[in-house]
């Protein structure tokens, strides 16, 4: 509008935070009130970094039976008993045993048995010959060595006993994992069911992901933002389906179900208008397991989320002291948490990662603590920080440690693009000099001197 | 069979290697072969974590206007000169300015325009006056403070100026790279095309994963395991299509193009027999892009693999100087490289990591350095290795340090199921002792002390 209304003057005195909760009490706030969400059974195809809702009991001895390890013979010991190059003794093949076909006879004092390796070990046998310490001669072969029993022998159950529990409940499954459930004869596992994560984007300058930016409208940095951030920490992100929305507006769950958005189409006209009712729709009406707002999230006049969360649910906590991300809110609606993160593209990875990704991480059964690797390096510029706040301090790495980023204002996005991590500065310090040793959060899990170490290493 | 056929005898006299690889010379061979894919273009929803293959070059200037950083009034800054909370100087309000809705008129002399945060600023003003530093009278608003030119602006082009390159290509994209990507108005961007992997999985003795195991038969754990080792490379796998295999058996392409595994259905009856036309079919019959063999890959009778490559391709490397996984071989196939795993689940997985992985790993634009973070821990109990070999040594986790895990066999699948990591032993050393700093690969991204402290810490 080009002239003033009434009151419009009014509208811009701002009400300031009355005071900012520290990012521990946040932090307690968030951890009393989430767990992992119950499990669902899924195919062990695609259980690899899933985390196992299960105790997993081993059904049935692995291996099943007892198998040659080295090709050879499959032999009674004693019949070897003071075999050497120069004292062979014979023994008469009859049979051959292969991996998946048995021989089929049993082993009688003075035979031997032709075996593969993982082929199940005769009746009657209780060692294999190995094939380099043999002789053929026709049907006869010659021991030239003596093995006691056992050898080359891998017995039942030697891997896992019946009744062992191999893999505990919270385990995140690695692919030999994976490999171990399948040698089990286990075709499904349950693993715990990944938070489906309801993503609420709010402004009404914001033109959707994939805009050309138009005159004074900008394109959504924080949809597609959030929605990677809620992958990597294993939930679902979703979007109120707009379309649905309209035309059936009684519908419960106005959110997309189909599937995770990383396989789904573009999302489109996502955005919501910074408009009361249209929030306060998208927030009560979803079937989502956690809520995750951006923009509209401080004290201005158009930031209708955290009185819509105070009026509806329970806004628990409002402005943070911590910088940038100081306008995070957390409560509840709906029965669900729901974060309120600044509208602001790297304050609103930094809330993120600070509180909403802590919850859905913990939801989804992974640890609570930071998603990034951490390395320990030398400042080679002071790092200066206010006292009482949390500062979340974007770092690059260099040849002879790690500085601050130079480039300034939380609003820039290039500020978390050009760093290499970041560093924690807590509330009590005013932060570090220049040579200080300080714990740097990597964003890139290829990036450090791990892997640069095992790169050299390796070529 | 139940008794010998002529010539059974003859068969189990075993061909040793010849002679064994280096692993040095094995990754020196892999990686003069191997190159990053060309590109795809894909939605920058989907892009997170793939591998950059363009240089992103900003088009227009981010942002694209000059605006407001603050909630208050924007003013010509000379306007408030010596203005303080006993000197108020007033001003005009004119209007009001919104994210995305400019005010719609300039600014002149003694005016001011209410302006958000985020909102573009007015024609005519250089400066924000917060709204904390402003006292409201109907339409006129006193400044209690001078702001200098520039002062709470956010300029034009400050975060990425028009022409510069953002991102470079080979980056693997983090969530805030999309973020900028999208608010650079890009909707698609080109990242490396994921390499498809064909996985043959061969052994007349295997059951399909999922299968209870059956009286001699085994269920094969080779196919989950590489599955998902491959997908986490940023490979695709893919297997023969059995079916499609007997009822078009011209068909080029006969397997299955339809997508990821992970969001394939469980695949049925995918294990190929040992016989050596179904294994030639599957392994020059195929679009992939790089082939993975488990199986029949040693010296024994049923080993076809590696005769098969050697005719109809090139066997570059048989044998590999390392344990476990010596009966390891590397080749070329129809066009394609062609890696052979041994049958047992951890010399498959031990093999893979060392060289197929590597290899996919390249292919799709990752380093090719081993995929798991490192430590350094002291061994507390000694580590004996051969020599002249390369050793990879499963390892536990203590709160001591870290200690060979004591499973024997590398048939064994719960010594890599109950191992945090491993340690490799290089071919000139004989092994470390108690007390040794030794350099851990960890199996799991969320094990070690760089997430426990950091959990200690935000607790």
């Amino acid at each position: 509008m080009s002239s003033p209304e009434p009151g419009a003057a009014d509208d811009v005195r701002m009400r300031g935070f009355a005071r900012r909760t520290p990012v521990e009490t946040a932090w307690r706030w968030i951890d009393e009130r989430v767990q992992r969400l119950p499990g669902e059974v899924v195919s062990i195809w695609q259980a690899a970094g899933r985390v196992l809702a299960e105790e997993v009991i081993c059904s049935r001895p692995l291996p099943a039976f007892d198998r040659a390890m080295m090709d050879g013979f499959a032999v009674r010991a004693a019949d070897t008993q003071g075999a050497t190059a120069l004292n062979r003794l014979p023994l008469k093949i009859v049979g051959r045993a292969w991996p998946g076909r048995p021989a089929g006879v049993d082993l009688n004092v003075g035979q031997a048995i032709a075996i593969m390796t993982g082929a199940p070990l005769p009746a009657g046998a209780d060692a294999v010959l190995p094939a380099e310490r043999a002789e053929v001669e026709g049907e006869t072969v010659w021991a030239l060595d003596e093995v006691p029993p056992g050898r080359n022998v891998g017995f039942r159950g030697e891997d896992v006993a019946e009744g062992a529990c191999v893999l505990r409940s919270g385990r995140i499954l690695r692919p030999q994992d994976v490999a171990l459930l399948s040698a089990m004869g286990r075709a499904r596992v349950a693993v715990v069911r990944q938070p489906r994560v309801g993503l609420v984007i709010t402004g009404s300058e914001l033109l959707p992901a994939g805009s050309p930016p138009q005159a004074f409208q900008i394109a959504d940095a924080n949809g597609p933002l959030l929605a990677a951030l809620i992958q990597r920490d294993g939930g679902l992100p979703r979007f109120p389906d707009m379309r649905v929305e309209t035309a059936h507006s009684q519908k419960k769950d106005n959110f997309l179900v189909s599937s995770p958005l990383a396989a789904a189409d573009d999302p489109r006209d996502y955005v919501l208008p910074d408009d009361p009712a249209a929030i306060l729709d998208a927030l009560l009406n979803t079937s989502a397991d956690l809520l995750v707002v951006s923009g509209g999230s401080s004290v201005g006049q158009e930031d209708y989320v955290p009185q819509l969360v105070a009026q509806h649910g329970e806004l628990a906590i409002h402005g943070v002291a911590m910088r940038p991300s100081s306008p995070t809110g957390m409560g509840r609606i709906g029965g669900r948490l729901v974060f309120l993160l600044p509208g602001n593209p790297v304050s609103c990875l930094c809330a993120y990662d600070f509180f909403a990704g802590r919850a859905i991480r913990q939801l989804a059964g992974l640890p609570a603590a930071w998603p990034y690797r951490s390395v320990r390096r030398k400042l080679t510029r002071k790092l200066v920080s206010q006292l009482g706040r949390v500062d979340y301090a974007r770092v690059r790495m260099t040849p002879e440690g790690v500085e601050p980023v130079a480039i300034g204002g939380a609003s820039l996005l290039r500020s978390v693009t050009e760093a290499d991590g970041f560093v924690i500065v807590p509330a009590e310090s005013e932060g570090y000099p220049a040579g200080a040793d300080v714990e740097v959060f990597l964003y890139s899990p290829f990036l450090g001197d791990n892997m640069a170490g095992s790169q050299a290493k390796s070529s």
